[in-house]
Formats: C-alpha cells, structure tokens, sequence
C-alpha cells in the first residue's frame, strides 16, 4: 500500500520550517489504519515481547490495537503528573530545556520482554528516555517499532544496539 | 467478567478526595482489556457509525482497538495546540475556570453518524464540548460509548437526548 499517499503532510507546525507528518488522515482511512497496525503487529509477533510499552499520544492509537491484535499486556510512558500510581521517571534533553516521562513502577516486572511503539522516530531523545524507564524497571528492551521514521535525524544513531523497525521511511526536506 | 476486580482504585489522584479509577490495570490485562474492547465495540456495532471520534489521551486506548476490529474511520478530540491541520474548537466550563478541545475540520463529512467514546464518563464537560465539535462539521451523533460511567455526578444529565452505553457504573464514594 502506498502510504504516503494516505498521510497528509503539513508544513511550518509546530514551528516554520519543519514539515509535519499528520497521521490523523491515517486514522481516517481503515485500510490504510489496518494496513499500518496489521504490518507493525506482524513484526512484533516476531519478537519476543511480552510487554508492549507506547509512548503518549500518538504512540497509544498504534499500541493500543497491536495489543488488542496479538494479546499482549500494554504499559505507558506518560507526561508527569498523568500517571495515578507510583512512578519512575527519566529526563531527557530537548532543542531548548529538557523534558520528563514516566511509567508506573508496577508497568513491567523484571525480567520481561518489552517493545518500546510510537507512531514517529525523530532524534530518538523520547524513546531513549522510555528504554531508560523499561530498563530501569528490569525489562528487556527486544525491540523498537515505528510506524515512520525519519531519516537525517540520527534517530537510528542515538538508539544504536536496539532492534529497529519502520514501515515508511521520510526525509523532512 | 468481574472488571472492578482488575481496575485499580487511587486514593487523592489528582487531588485530595477523589477517587481515581487507574485504566492502565486494564490494559496491562490481556484478557479484561479484550472483554471491553469487545463489549464495546459491539455495542458500537449495533448502532449507526461512520466514524468513531475519541477523547485524548485515554480514549484513544479504547477507541484505537475498536475502530481497529470494526474497521471504522477514526476521528480525534484533542487538546489545543496539539492538531496540525486546521481546527474547529469548543470551549467548556470547568470547577475553575475553561478549557478548550479542538478536531481537524475535515475529521467529520456532513451527514456522518458519530459514536463518541472516551475511557470514563464523570460530570460529562468534555463528552458535551466533544458532540458540539462533531455538530459543528455536521455530522450526526447516534451514540456515545463508554467504558466507566461514574454515576452521581450528573454525567448522564448533562448528556440528555443522546444515547449512552457505558460497561462498569461505578460511584466515587
């Protein structure tokens, strides 16, 4: 399937001068949605996982129906203060300040085989934060899965010794 | 299933005195997590629905999974800020003060049946604020799904004149 076709690509947002990529038009589209969740839960079946681990927000629209897909238990990595339980938390460095996440310290026990999903790899600075929590918690990261990702970005560098796996890879210029 | 036996209870979350009903014990569950999924999604079956609209973030986690099994379109309700594309936006009053939820403008074609569905129904804010997004673009609300409904609160009240489906009543005292 032809993707690209399907994603609706906005320029100047958050900020002029980067392009987003809108996975809502995705979402829209079941077949596309299928297609998207079916080839990501395809490769996570092929890996030992027994915990998938996504990433707030849009990490939880992909996660949430691989989970249901392959009946796997299903852990977040949250924004502080959203998480009600006790938590574990990890910052990590933005272009300006830094930022902070946080899975529930019950999320994974340890031991556990874990998949680390968001929708979208960039610099890789959050999903190296939500392997930090994972690990911290005695988990296994097994792998990490995308549904795009971003080239010349040094994500795959700064993830380097992971598993990797994407279905559409974009360039932002 | 006993639901109540796998939800997690949190004593002062997000302030003194209320009780909050912690969903990721759900989803960390296989087993529970498809028996609401699967409940909910046939009652979502069972009534008119173009497009599924869900709440951010949690409503995503149970909306995701079903539209996923029903094949269903997938609209969001988000927070301000957070949509690339052009926006529709509704704000709502809260204990103090207002916030605001915004949708993409095309998310919903006029004339589309729309099943709202959020993870928990409390006094109903957003819920309201979400069906006036969804009317505004002209689509048609035929049901809203829930999986918690917190009864007391005068959720249902707030929402008189739509249909309400919701898996576990439950009370915060």
């Amino acid at each position: 399937m032809d993707l690209k076709k399907h994603l609706r690509v906005v320029p100047d947002f958050p900020k002029k001068g980067i392009q987003f990529f809108d996975i809502t038009t995705i979402l829209q589209n079941p077949e596309a949605f299928k297609y998207v969740v079916d080839t990501m839960a395809d490769y996570i079946g092929s890996v030992p996982c027994d915990v998938i681990v996504s990433l707030e927000s849009r990490g939880f629209l992909f996660a949430s129906a691989i989970a249901y897909k392959l009946g796997k238990s299903h852990a977040l990595v949250r924004k502080p203060g959203k998480l009600p339980y006790k938590t574990v938390s990890e910052s990590y460095s933005l272009e300006y300040g830094t930022d902070t996440v946080e899975m529930h310290e019950d999320a994974i026990a340890p031991g556990q085989n874990v998949v680390v999903i968001d929708d979208l790899l960039a610099t890789g600075g959050t999903v190296d934060a939500a392997i930090k929590l994972v690990e911290k918690l005695g988990g296994k990261v097994t792998a990490l899965s995308f549904f795009i990702e971003i080239e010349g970005l040094d994500g795959r560098e700064k993830l380097a010794g992971y598993e990797i796996n994407s279905i559409l890879k974009l360039r932002e210029d």
